[in-house]
């Protein structure tokens, strides 16, 4: 059992949940909870940690006969990001997809979200769980985008994380340009000149084009799109949250694709 | 000028932000930043505080005439709610709304959120905000839902607290009753034995009553409704997040009552 937080692994696992650079340099993120532990794909799980009060309380058949490392209650309030630890962390294997595979589904009817910038983790996350909810297929993000890997993102997708396909992308421009060639049309969520969401059609491949909280899309990405949107706004406001917006969106997809 | 901590009304605006008791005791809440201040209702505005670097900032005609009291930049940072706090705070009187002035709008399309027990602060202030969007009424509450006053909400509504009127219940059976009485028409958003949300027709006086984040409604209160709905989810996705949930609603009634 790990029981001091002077550990070189303890001091790994703490780094790891802050560190988005060491998080990509060994290719790894951290999730935390019995239920993650439980919904990850198998092949995904590296590393298994569970606190002594955990073992105390839970059968270790709960851990899938999978191997796992023992921590004081103390090491584990440490490596954890929460106030009020559940006792099982998981060093997860990063998953890796490729546009051409997300684009090649043979799918009459796709739905991507293609985020510039989103910087509240509590967005990102809730934005991937309303997302599967609405059936998309895929989100692609800028890298100024709040780090899908950070543990507030990964907790706040409540798995979703594990089911919504996802890509980084250094070039949203290029991006763009490639879903449009595979027959995506790209709306842009923007405030001007705007045509209302619910006049659309997105019974054939739509992506969804949501920039930043508090500044919006870049004119040179917006640019890009095929047509602009907006959801009315009555009142004195002045924009909608970002995940509320793209909620709002993805669902009028959705309804649209049900018939 | 205000410069120490210890005095007796910096002591009084800090557990005004903390203590919800005291605030209704006295009838009043706290509002932080320039454009809270700007656009509050100027009978709201009881007293204002600003820091020393806010006014060598910024002209005093900022604050449209009105008397003020300086402290000192440690103080507000005391006093204030946020980490990058912009220099003014208002203690604001709470406003006073009557259900049956609710009901008696004379108009034929009404639309309300009823919330029951909701404890995010940032989703219920995003729930104002999308709600002031869509175009609702008012916004009624229980007894056991976040504060509103709380300033984390209030912050979250970015100024929709001034513009939706809203009720907090002792009872919320009673409530549920009386919008019944008034000929709304009550919808309990509810996993099971629900009906698609978007086969149902909101171009009537509508009411959408939304549950605990956890634990979803209660049985006795969803019981009250006319209708449960829900919102269908692919995937592995057990419930959205509350205020997605809700703004998914409001903006399907607006889209309906769009025509």
């Amino acid at each position: 059992m790990i029981t001091s937080t002077a550990n070189a692994k303890v001091k790994r696992l703490v780094n790891l949940g802050k560190k988005a650079k060491l998080r990509y340099n060994e290719g790894v993120f951290l999730v935390e909870g019995i239920k993650m532990f439980l919904e990850a794909p198998s092949e995904w799980v590296k590393e298994i940690y569970v606190s002594e009060s955990f073992l105390e309380k839970n059968p270790p058949e709960q851990l899938k006969n999978r191997s796992y490392e023992v921590v004081s209650d103390a090491v584990f309030q440490k490596i954890s990001d929460t106030q009020t630890p559940q006792g099982v962390l998981c060093v997860m294997k990063m998953p890796e997809y490729k546009l051409a595979a997300l684009l090649n589904t043979n799918k009459k009817r796709m739905l991507f979200l293609l985020l510039e910038d989103i910087q509240d983790p509590g967005n990102l996350g809730t934005m991937f769980r309303a997302g599967e909810g609405a059936g998309i297929d895929g989100v692609i993000m800028t890298q100024n985008t709040v780090d899908i890997f950070n543990p507030k993102v990964v907790r706040s997708t409540m798995g979703s994380i594990y089911r919504i396909p996802f890509m980084i992308t250094s070039d949203i421009l290029q991006t763009i340009m490639d879903l449009k060639a595979g027959g995506v049309t790209v709306y842009a969520a923007h405030l001007k000149e705007s045509a209302d969401y619910d006049l659309q059609d997105y019974t054939k491949p739509t992506a969804f084009l949501i920039g930043n909280e508090a500044n919006g899309l870049k004119d040179e990405t917006a640019d890009m799109a095929d047509c602009y949107i907006k959801i009315p706004m009555k009142g004195q406001v002045e924009s909608l949250n970002a995940a509320v917006a793209s909620s709002v969106l993805m669902y009028e997809a959705a309804r649209q694709n049900k018939a």
